[in-house]
């Protein structure tokens, strides 16, 4: 078992407290074994001395809402068929690709919260295993109730262009059998097909609470003027049950008031873009329901330059990057909401990427291994403190998810996942950048060989 | 005051008995003043005598569901720019005409429920106060949650071929403040809008419990795979409270066996096409729910010989006419839950029914005046018995939503609203068009003059 | 035989020479008498005196391509279906509207070049009967070779939203046995097809040489990118032939350099919107050709602060309003091409302005009364003097349509046709809007009772 | 140097004779070296012996209209985006395998007439070179004057699903700068464009006499309604200046009367798909005119019950494959017009194979490799006899294009491309399938080893 020592850091625990300079964290094995000031915390003999003078040290971020294979590029449409076919067969690897990107920028475990449920387990249980490398991944699959790639759900319009036979085969393989036609079924029909689908080994639910075609459906140009829930109530009650039975945590996808509102009375754990209410703020008392619950927020986030620019060049995007997000984003921070990274990215093609414009790529929220550094910034522009935005980006989600016994933060006994920086990231919350190494379970990562076998990322040459 | 004598007549009453021949009804004014055995009713002194002989008196039909205007057409889609450019300004006077083409038919009475509110409530006005004819009209405006002809909910492509200043303003004229946006408020919001909504003097309250934007936005060919709850509980909870407030009937617009059940549950009057339940059966379970409830159900239906046609001819409204919904009609009827007639019928287009293949025009259940005869006729098919269809037809419309004081049978003290048969219903349910007198409120009725001034039915010339 | 005489103006007689001030233009019926310095021409006796000091009178306008019902919006696409359906059996009506806008405003003639073809003649015809008031017509009916307002020249997507019933019987009311079909035929029945229709009467017979529908079917945000020919050359030269021997002007419809070489190679009398060229500039052999030859070249013309405002708001008009368009206007009317206003507007409905931004409607260059204006004024910054200007508005425009013995100058023995103006259009051509009397054949205009019964111009109210 | 002895087999030798049954053919090296009756041509000493007893030989087939790449597909629409990015980037390999279904069915020459220039070069000079296996291949690249897969040409829709990006580089390595922008081009411009297209080595030159795009842009409900010229007539001229200046043959795309008349008067090589005059019959007069012309004609057929089954299961096909095309052929024929095989068959994807229904998929006409031995038994239906389909398939084919001297018929000192087959093609057409072996210049081809190393047709596995 191998020992490694990180000398006189700072260290940025996780935990929200005060910087600690002068620091000596030892990890033995896979773990951190021993966190202490420099000056009483002898180097083990024999360990590896990493030199931590002049750097500081957090935790391996940990974001809590990716989509590996880029489900935001289905919702944009465009690009969807070319994406899937170009890769068919082969999806295993992209995730794998978007793993590494995101742990070559210091991401050291996602939670995938859609996607294919077949190819996103593979993946998982291949990082698990060492035979790749890549993000730890926890994955849900699909969202219960949500339709494939090409359902009216995302590129519904993709189906005029593509062969009927590629696209359902591409849906089912995202539906796996609990797919918007459940929401047809009578609840008890519901609650035998989510604990089938909770059998296939997924590690978290996530619900439909709101509906999703209208992003898609509706030509943007009228606004997002309405948004249903996908499930009667004693549906909703029946699937957190099934969770529950599980042992798994409950995420919920809202995008209305009331959505939200009812997310919070089903006691989901994590309320995924709990920001996103279309066309509506958040009311005072539900703002205070939230923050007197158990669930967790996550917000999706773009900073004000960012947002400046897609309303600049007309982006669709700046609909889901304005008012009334902000505010409540505001309104949830301030309020002292449990708030946790959650970005939505995945692994752009390079097509879709250099269809845009260049203010919408540079520093774009939705692209794996930018995303966090993007969604940090944009919480302390919205109110956070430093400190509290790398909590958020940490052991926020480690709690949310029930991980904190082993991730989050550098605790001795937890896997010793973490970054070091030269740049301090409390005086400037974007040297979060400023990575020297990334450290995932005691190993270190070399950062310059991923991804390893560039796919995605390479095509067209 | 007026009297008439009815004599010798078969009566069926419409409340379920057998048909009573010899029987002699005596009108005064407005009202039936007598009902009894020929023989042992005299014909009041300077009565106008009708003779009765070889004919059957039924109650004036009353239609539980019908939308003046067509918004089956706007459902449909094409068609609906060119009827709602060419009548703008004249929606009351084709309102009328179809209530007059109703009358023509023996329907003396319709409940709109789907309409411009203006426009439905100065028609109903109108012919309230004798100023025009028809039939007599109760309206609830729009379907709370839903959005106007030219929004997802209808004919959304519509605009692309209109102006949007056109279908803005007719939108707003359709939405009337309770449209689809009102799925993004908060519950207390909702209650502010519908408590308004409903001063404005409606007669009923229809919620939208189902959204509606699946019929009509996604392309058909994948069929109806999914349907929607267009608001939380809580909210729904809230609209019918304001119901109960102001007094006035609540009915729901379901298409799922969830949305159904929720309706249900939340004690609705009237259960709008409560056979609708895309792609599944309803279960045992909810049928036995609905039977033991206090709702009454509307049952949207089709004969087999239509259906058939509209399989043959490839229509889209073919999706609406077959399983699983004959089934779920047969269920309800064979439990014996409270039915009542429920077309969906509007005045359309000629330049729409020209579209059509013969086979769909023929004997179309979604038109005006021939609506009654063919849902009559389906009923028997799917198992009631023609008394229990002219029932269905008549006072159970009128118990529904709770008007059996004033009409839906011939009883003294109702008002006089009867149509003369010449051939016996009982023997054929298609008799009942054999009609060769319709009497409203006592009046009868010239149906050669109606409708009276004709627009819709007159163009093109 | 009344007398009228017009004391002291100032004269611009069309004919392009200088003004001619203190001059006196005596009416006598319908025509020109005489006229000649006022100091030597005497007042008749009984004669109705028009003082002219301080007026200017140039001769009526004369537009040499309009298309009174709105075809510019058919081709523009959203709201004509609303348009022909919301007046259709009043489509005479609605031609007088747009012919007696043009009136109220200077033009005491107008050559229609698109048109359904049975209204446009009625009205013609009504109005040269002195039945209904407006600008003189003569009228082409439709462009041979294209279609109606529903097909693939124009508004082919209105045909999702219409039914084909209506669309149908639209498109045949315009096609008129002559539409897109015709590029099927071979050249026998071509001419066969083309001598039965010049026999209904029309004024002029207009040949779609380019294509037309690149504008319309092709999402305009590739750009205008091609552009082909209608017709075989054999099939043009038979066309030729026909209007050749019916004695009809020749006009051709091109947007390409080679339509445009190919109609000046078949010797057409008018060539219409000779500028447009899609994506290219005419090259110089061509207009040197155009101007060797005896053809006249109709320009459509935006002025430079409406390009801008055009392009500021993204209009697709845009894409016809600017380069290279204008170089062409520039490079003709440097080489002394012979050059006649041709502006293809139309009376537009309000709820099509009203979708507008305000710096598209503000003068805009295909409405109705205001075209003229817009033209002259950006004739004049393509390099234009004042003077010609008001030849290419008056003269040019009869000259080309072989009509410049009855209309276009202010000449004895001609229609008296003019306009008196209280500002000096040739110290700023705008002034030709200044007007304050019009008179049509010798007879004063009621320019205040224009239109007379308004249709289009008052809906909706 | 191989010597090959073919005995004792009937030999139709592809020039119209009749079959000519105990004949010895030697094949010295890739040649034919001599042709004689068995009895009188003895077999060279340690000549390799083919036993042709109960043998038919025939030529090896030549296709003269295919296109490897499918673009069949790209017309009909879906499908043509996965198929482009799954296989961008090995294109070669993709026309390879096509050339080699070609070859494993007999099929030893062909001339790819619409294709992505670089890629069918390459892959034309790799199988000349004996680096690949295939049909030999000729190419035009694209056809001038036409756009690339995701113009309005064939699927254009595809834009509204692609990344632009994605879709811009694709037309433009089909469009070579000889696309449909050149229709905007003055003549001198065009002759420079295609002057310098021929210096990139292409085979032959092919001209869009017609446009294209109403196939693919209007709605195929409305039916193929109108047709248009792409090029004025002096630019056609150019262009066929050009080709007679660089010495490839003239081949012309035609779909109307009027473009076909024009085609024959420009002296076109070959007329491609001769009989597809939209809607109309062809002329009588231009029947003759054909027929007294150098023109070659290409027909696209498509056998009765082929067609019945495509109007059976309402295909948009069908609308291609029955009157007046069929009348047309049969006109030809009787008229002893040349004809050749012409198919515009290609390598289709299984999944766009899999979206067919069986009626069309089976004997599919578009199909590479099953295309010939369809059109072969079509034009025996339409009037020719077996010896006179079999001629048009091969013979006919090499005449057209200025290739007889090499290939096309069994005679000394031509390239021994043949096939054997063991049923009488002349006692039913049908028997061409009936193939035991396959030799392309003297080398017995491996068929069952064909395709080499399979892509199109191996997906999904």
């Amino acid at each position: 078992m191998s020992t490694i020592a990180i000398t006189n850091v700072t260290l940025i625990d996780g935990l929200g407290g005060l910087p600690r300079p002068a620091t000596t964290v030892i990890v033995e094995g896979d773990r951190f074994a021993t966190v202490g000031p420099s000056d009483s915390t002898p180097v083990p003999e024999g360990a590896t001395v990493v030199d931590g003078n002049r750097r500081w040290m957090v935790p391996g971020y940990v974001n809590g809402n990716v989509h590996l294979l880029d489900a935001w590029m289905f919702m944009a449409g465009p690009g969807t068929i070319e994406y899937l076919a170009r890769w068919e067969g082969r999806y295993v690897e992209v995730i794998e690709e978007a793993a590494q990107l995101a742990l070559r920028n210091g991401v050291t475990t996602v939670f995938d919260t859609h996607n294919a449920i077949e190819p996103v387990l593979a993946a998982r249980d291949r990082i698990n295993a060492g035979i790749s490398q890549g993000a730890r991944i926890f994955a849900a699959g699909t969202i219960v109730g949500m339709g494939g790639p090409f359902s009216a759900d995302f590129h519904f319009a993709g189906r005029t262009a593509a062969t009927r036979t590629f696209v359902d085969r591409i849906d089912s393989m995202f539906e796996a059998g609990v797919g918007h036609q459940l929401s047809l079924l009578p609840r008890k029909e519901v609650r035998a097909r989510v604990r089938d689908y909770l059998s296939r080994g997924v590690d978290m639910l996530k619900i439909a609470v709101s509906d999703h075609i209208v992003f898609t459906l509706v030509d943007r140009s009228v606004g997002f003027d309405r948004s249903y829930q996908t499930f009667s109530r004693p549906v909703l009650e029946v699937m957190v049950e099934e969770a529950r039975a599980a042992g798994v945590p409950v995420l919920t996808h809202s995008v209305s008031v009331e959505a939200l509102d009812t997310s919070v009375e089903l006691g989901a754990d994590v309320l995924i873009h709990a920001n996103y209410t279309l066309g509506q703020e958040i009311p005072n008392y539900l703002i205070d329901k939230i923050v007197a619950s158990d669930s967790w927020a996550g917000l999706q986030t773009v900073h004000d330059q960012h947002r400046q620019g897609l309303e600049d060049v007309g982006s669709w995007a700046a609909a889901l990057a304005g008012e009334p997000y902000a505010t409540n984003e505001r309104n949830l921070i301030s309020a002292n909401a449990k708030i946790l990274l959650n970005t939505d990215a995945g692994c752009p093609s390079k097509d879709h990427l250099a269809d845009l414009s260049p203010v919408e790529r540079e520093d774009r929220p939705w692209t794996i291994g930018n995303d966090h550094f993007h969604w940090t910034q944009s919480m302390v522009e919205k109110g956070m403190s430093p400190l509290e935005a790398i909590s958020a980006a940490t052991i926020n989600v480690a709690r949310a998810y029930g991980k904190a016994d082993q991730i989050g933060s550098v605790e001795t006994g937890k896997l010793a996942d973490f970054v070091l920086l030269d740049q301090d990231p409390v005086d400037d919350i974007r040297n979060l950048r400023s990575i020297t190494e990334v450290f995932q379970a005691g190993a270190a990562v070399d950062r310059a060989a991923l991804p390893t076998t560039p796919l995605v990322t390479a095509h067209p040459a």
